[in-house]
This record gives structure tokens, sequence and C-alpha cells, in this order.
């Protein structure tokens, strides 16, 4: 077999903000810690073991439960910044697309493979689902900032194209707090023949 | 940003056969059905939302409780039988080293990306968490059927490699019969620069 594997390996990052929903939205809020357990984020929207699917899934009739992966949506400050240059706007700040999340010092911070671990200094560890999607929900949650660019509902699918973070869920819970470092163990790679 | 991303595909397999473990050993027994809810197999050793850490996670405390990823361990025929020509031996049997999903029809199994999902005919989907790696307990399970050769312990950790199949678990609940048909659902990949 000839199929080649990439050593994986370790980048230290830091977290710049923290974030939280209630259970009505999904835009988030600025916090200074966060506590999470296997739920993810108590009381928060995204939380739980279990999600109901949306347009992302449509092999699956909309509504079906199933096991929740995206827990947690983890933004980087310069792919938010490269974002908001391809839009023509000052900055999308994480809590309008609603991050929880907002890291410093991963670059390529979206292509973090499937199954990287983040692990934190308080013992927090988050599993790396894998990249998330830019969709319109998220770019209306821009336009309620930025008046008279009703465009940017549908431009921000593809200016945060490969630059939209990633999602995780807990495998370990822990606080964290703004400021806090943390290591990213990105897996072994090889591409599917 | 230059970073190559390879499109996904999908590609169709079958079950071969289905085994479960009780709550003392990992060593499993042929069924003809398997019942999955949201934490795997009800009364299974590796059932439940979470499951202890051993010495595949030396980051973590022995007996670290995090959440399971290892609900299930599938394994492809032709691996197994490319791991006993390794070791001399007629066969591998996939109870001898605690397997549940026996699969055929998906060259390279044990490569398939963390994040694929397979879906079976039954509407159970399981998501993999990505390759199992070879261990001497599971090579032990094979040296109580095959007499005089207890090499076999260590042996199976290098014959074994890169063909141990993968771990998986319940996105969707569902019940799955020997002969079921499934799609895997390989998603974009790409090696993190």
């Amino acid at each position: 077999m000839s199929i080649q594997r990439i050593k994986g390996r370790e980048i230290e990052g830091r977290i710049a903000g923290l974030y939280r929903a209630g259970m009505e939205d999904f835009v988030t809020e600025a916090v200074e810690m966060l506590d999470l357990d296997f739920d993810g984020i108590a009381g928060d929207v995204h939380g739980g073991p279990t999600r109901r699917t949306g347009g992302r899934e449509p092999w699956y009739k909309r509504g079906t439960e199933i096991r929740n992966e995206r827990q947690l949506s983890l933004l980087a400050i310069d792919e938010l910044q490269a974002t908001a240059e391809v839009l023509g706007i000052p900055e999308v700040k994480p809590e309008w697309i609603g991050g929880n999340v907002l890291v410093e010092g991963i670059p390529n911070f979206t292509h973090l493979p499937p199954r990287t671990l983040l692990f934190f200094e308080s013992g927090l560890t988050l599993k790396v689902d894998g990249d998330n999607h830019p969709c319109r929900a998220a770019g209306r949650g821009i336009v309620r900032h930025v008046e008279g660019r009703e465009d940017i509902a549908r431009g921000f699918v593809s200016a945060a194209k490969n630059r939209r973070g990633i999602v995780a869920w807990v495998e370990k819970p822990g606080r964290v707090t703004v400021g806090d470092g943390f290591r990213a163990q990105i897996p072994e790679q090889w591409i599917y023949p």
C-alpha cells in the first residue's frame, strides 16, 4: 500500500476572546470565562449531547436528532479580518456570527483537520469536528451591524469560504478564561486514495 | 492560500458480520443484528456517552473520563486476511480482537478519514473517529486461539499496522442486520500545511 501518511505535530495558540449565546438566538456576547462540560456551554443554544439537523445535513429530514458535534464555534482573529477585508468593512465581530472562542497564534486555523485535539491550560480538551461552512444566516448577523449592506448576507458565504473557523465538542470538561494558552495536537494525516 | 482541497466522494459497502461484547471483556461474539442508540451497543463494554482513558491517551492520567468516540470497532475482511498472512496463520477472527462490525467492499478501509459518515439502510449513521491502532491486548486475543504462537501478542502490533480498522460512534440510532448495505460519505480532505 502506497498511501502517504503525514506526521502529526503540535502548535501553540491563545484564547483572545470568549462568547456565549442564550437559548433564543445564535448571536453571542463576550464573557471573561466559560465553564464547559460534556454538553458544551450550559444554557447555550448549541449545547447538549444531541442536536437537531438543518440545512447543513441535506441527507436528513430537517429536525432529525443526531449526536452534537457542533457544540462550539471557534474563530481566528486573522481569518475574521481577512473576511472583513473581502467584504470591504472594518471588522467582523465574533459575536455577530455566533462565535464562542476567538483564537490567535494558529496559522490557517480553519484547516485544522478533523480529530485535532485542543488542550487548554485549565484541563479542558476540545475535539475538532472540522471546518465550519459559512451560511447566509451568519451573513445576516453581520448585516444587522453594517448599515446599507444587505448584500453581505449572501456575500459572506464566499468571503468567509475556508476561513469561517471550526466546530468542536467537549472531550474533557474544564473552565477557560480569556488569555489562556492552548496546544493544538494535529493528528497524522493522509488523503484517502 | 494554496492549500489543496480534495473533493469528497461516496463508496458503497456491505455488512459481512456483527459482533458484541459483554461488560467483562473486549472479546466479542457473533450476532445477527445490533440495535444501536446514542450510547453505542447497550450493555457492551465499549458503550456509553463517555469512557475512561488508557494507554492510548498518554496525555491523560489513566482512568480520566472523556467523551466516548470509540463506541464501535469496525474491521474489513481483506485487511484481517492480510494481517493473518503476515502472521502466518489461517485467519484472524473479528471476535478475537473485539470487532463489532465486519465490512466488505470498501478498499483501504482503515484509511477512511476522520469525519466520514457511514449511512446504513436501516437509518443508522455512524461517524468515523479515525483509524484504530493495534495493541498487544488485541494480539493476546489472537494468541488464545493459535497454539504455540505467543509471539503474536507483540507481532500483531506491526502486522496490523494501518489495517486494524476504524473506531466510530453513533451519530443517529438505528438497527443493523448482517447483509445490510451502507454508503461511506468521505468528506473533503486536505493536509494541514
